[in-house]
């Protein structure tokens, strides 16, 4: 407690964008989501604004009326693996998914990228919300929430557990002696539960954080389960204070609930800013990209967050419809905001679609705005920290050149990194092998 | 049939090295199978020698007997990626198996790897040969031989199925109307077969090289056959120049019977070489490296071969154990020449367990006589390449620095690479897109 508060950010690199029309504006490269170019041209911004990370989101599933990222972008591990080599001291965080994937390949290839990039690597714990991922790997049926849960808590118990297969010190390699390394120090899982039975060892040793920093995404009441338990960080989706302030209440409250030190969790709620010379500039700039939304690819992107759920049956200009429980799982931050605000600001169908497929939020303004509200839910503790995404183009480049030195001259950020890897920059201790004997000195 | 052949290279980088005891060599550095550095290093030093591949070798069971390298090192996928971002010309060959992953994620990844690598990528497929496998991917038991290679083959055709998701002009990226994409070129594979169903379509479009080029490592009946009808590159383990001949004429034979062109099935020989400025100096390198294996630990590697068989029980300086059958299934082509060497050489099982353990082969010499074998071997068509792994610490500088240059001079090998992609280098055709309607003009 004693040690001040630093701010945390990442950056989600997401292509042509996360908004459905973004990729139409004029600046924006509209192969941008299969681009090594692109992606290390916006890791490297990053880096030189000292961010904590490069946060590469996922999906398993796509069809006709998904968003344009999606259908043709890189998968997470492998870009990150490219990211590493081009970069010396950014986090990179991937998300990948418990429910369609094996423990051991997972805890390989996250070693893997630690051990590539010197200690940098994050895992984004996902589920698979989307219904259809099911299909794409011969699964009968897509589990049900609760149930990718219970298989979720598993698989990174088995994951950390692989881990942990080397001790550190392990590997003697002593060539006088032909001793490679100690077997003493080489553990087997043999782990045999409900869902998964893994034996171990990973052929592959601790890394230099010694696990990769583990992030979770999930809003739902088994999703902050979850992440209380496990989690090392949270991406959320909150972007009003209030809400943020209660979530991240009750996630460092469940933390401790499970004996965890709650400084140890770290809460990132993902922000979309739009920085213009004045409030004026900024909101134009939102509406050049808002309005570059067909209606029909608006409706397909809402319905994405309900289950595929058809849109274009009701009328676009009548109150947005009135879905009940409708949507409650999959995704569920998403669907409940959408559903607060359609209603608190008495939206229509089609406002509401428009909105949700070119999300906005309230990191609207001049630099200065938008630093006054990063510092005020830092310091109110709705967020150690931000995801930056990017509605419309530029907007990294803005944040890093713009926002930045701000917070760096209030003292809030820092102004070089304190660490080459995530866990030291982050502040998150190093967790220890659980077969490793503490010799306590006499 | 025109167009004169030329020799193709590529590298198998194995960190601490494929023997059990190079690691102990002074001129190794013992964390070289978990360093970037040190692969790096290795790809830059091909690419500078024109070679078409780097080829990365994988496994998915370790026990406390394992070769070294195979007990702590990267995961093909991701180095392989991290090197994308590092090299620009040489092609990046994974091996992957087929019988513990899912062909969704398999496409994905190797797809990603093409993008990132502006069409670099090839996926060496295998079926796992080692038992344990199963173990650490919750399955009761391993598949039987034949059976994994029938799973194979279908896993094949499901990644390229899904390769083929997205045609190469799919997506149209019309900011004016609005149009990311023409659904026309879009297909869902729908896949539902014996062992897999996997609906589609691949979240990655087309990359540069179509599909990654396809190679397969299998010597056995089944794997033959698999590699005749679906792969563009076979990687071999034959040393002997007659019995590589005939593996060659017998793969070009069965790949022209299912109606392929068999110049567009490369066959590429691993192998040893040890280069000295002498035939002696080149013997004494080898022997540095053997007198450095333990009997233990050769006898070790031996039983990995053989179904981890324990070898310990036999004595160690009386004739080879006769092992009938056993050992014919899962490195056919390695224990088939451990057993014929044996009884050909007379060799104890001392002896024998040596060999093994210290790969030796026939390329051992003065950097012409190495040169003399190789355009040789090319020549009378008992390869049409090779990959170069490394018995001996700086196998691969020598090759690079002192062979190289002499097969150049012979005109039998690039002075400069002929494209910028591996399907380019190795002149195997970009495959045509199954759904691509061909307009005949009039």
């Amino acid at each position: 407690m004693a040690k001040q508060r630093k701010l945390k950010l990442g950056v989600n690199i997401s292509g042509v964008g996360n908004s459905m029309s973004v990729w139409r504006h004029p600046d924006v490269s509209t192969d941008a989501s299969v681009s090594l170019d692109y992606y290390r041209q916006q890791a490297l911004k990053a880096e030189s604004g000292k961010f904590d990370l490069v946060f590469i989101a996922d999906g398993l599933y796509i069809n006709e009326k998904s968003n344009p990222h999606f259908l043709n972008r890189f998968e997470p591990l492998t870009i990150l693996s490219a990211l590493a080599a081009v970069t010396s001291q950014i986090g990179l965080v991937a998300t990948l998914s418990t429910s369609y994937s094996e423990p051991f390949t997972v805890a390989r290839q996250f070693s893997s990228l630690d051990h590539i990039s010197g200690g940098r690597a994050g895992w984004n714990v996902v589920t698979s919300p989307l219904e259809g991922s099911a299909k794409n790997f011969g699964k009968g049926e897509h589990p049900a929430h609760e149930l990718r849960y219970r298989i979720a808590e598993e698989y990174v118990q088995v994951v950390k557990g692989l881990w942990d297969s080397w001790e550190d010190d392990a590997f003697v390699r002593d060539k006088e002696s032909g001793v490679f390394f100690d077997p003493g120090k080489l553990h087997t899982l043999n782990h045999k539960g409900e869902f998964f039975s893994v034996q171990g060892p990973l052929n592959i040793g601790r890394s230099r954080q010694g696990h990769p920093v583990v992030f979770q995404a999930g809003a739902s009441e088994s999703g902050r389960d979850l992440a209380a338990r496990t989690a090392e960080a949270i991406y959320t989706g909150h972007e009003l204070i209030e809400e943020a302030k209660l979530f991240y209440q009750d996630i460092k409250q469940r933390a401790a609930a499970y004996g965890r030190n709650p400084e140890e969790v770290l809460i990132f709620p993902g922000i979309n800013p739009i920085i213009g010379r004045t409030q004026e500039e900024a909101e134009l700039k939102y509406q050049e990209v808002a309005n570059l939304v067909t209606i029909q690819s608006a409706l397909d992107y809402l319905g994405r967050y309900f289950e595929h759920h058809d849109f274009s049956q009701y009328p676009l200009d009548e109150p947005f419809p009135d879905l009940g429980d409708f949507g409650a799982n999959s995704f569920r931050g998403t669907t409940d905001r959408i559903k607060r605000e359609a209603k608190e600001l008495n939206l229509t169908l089609r406002q509401a679609a428009i909105r949700a497929a070119t999300p906005r939020g309230n990191f609207i303004g001049t630099p200065e705005a938008v630093a006054d509200l990063v510092e005020q839910w830092f310091k109110e503790e709705a967020a150690d920290g931000f995801v930056i995404r990017t509605t419309v183009p530029r907007a990294l480049d803005d944040f890093v050149d713009l926002v930045v030195p701000i917070l760096q001259e209030r003292g809030i950020y820092r102004t070089e990194y304190e660490a080459d890897t995530l866990r030291g920059n982050l502040g998150i201790p190093i967790p220890a092998n659980r077969y490793t004997k503490v010799t306590i000195a006499n």
